[in-house]
């Protein structure tokens, strides 16, 4: 349960890149959401979706706010306000967050994110299952 | 099966931004792939492996050579020729085809076209089925 540990003190302590998410500042949350990614008609906007499932930051036991979604590399910090819980029967038991980016250069900034956030976590492009 | 009509005649022909994948010069490949990613200890280099499941390119009626995995995109092209049939009771019923990086500026050409190819055809990322 404690996965977070997996965290704090990784194995791996000499890689050198680092892209990690967190929905309260200084928390690592170690679930790996699916991301859906749409684009605008004209391709200059889009839209990322995170969905996590089950992740530590709706623990139980977790005390700290979620006050966003941080995507965070060695060039800094993307921080999405539109943060949603999904419930059943009552408990939360998923996050669905929206990364909107505006422009070209939002675009890429964003794919540098997932660059070393999907290699580092197994993340693959496929076909969304849940349409788009 | 003529799928490719699809490609050469587009109802949206007004998109400004076309992202697509050739196998033969010249002949788009409608088939979608998935893409798996995985990244050097370091960070630095990488690779991109990409699985076709019955692509056009493969179809019998399909007379043109495959001399390459081609990724096509406004800024230009990478060409990648570590192109493999996969064959199964001796038909070739899939590719699967790698593309190396190795530099950063390589897996940020890279993630340029991917961010097109996968907004325009519905990928987004997720956990590799196929372990990593």
């Amino acid at each position: 349960m404690r996965q977070w540990e997996k965290t704090y003190f990784p194995a791996e302590s000499n890689r050198t890149i680092m892209a990690k998410i967190q929905f309260s500042r200084g928390i690592d949350e170690p679930a790996v959401p699916d991301v859906r990614l749409t684009r605008s008609r004209d391709g200059r906007s889009g839209t990322a979706t995170f969905y996590f499932e089950r992740p530590q930051a709706l623990n139980k036991e977790s005390t700290d706010e979620i006050t966003g979604m941080y995507l965070i590399d060695e060039e800094g910090e993307i921080t999405s306000r539109e943060v949603k819980a999904r419930f059943v029967n009552g408990e939360p038991v998923g996050i669905e967050a929206t990364h909107v980016m505006k422009s070209p250069a939002d675009w890429e900034r964003f794919m540098r994110f997932m660059e070393s956030y999907a290699a580092e976590n197994g993340l693959g492009f496929t076909k969304s299952q849940s349409g788009s």
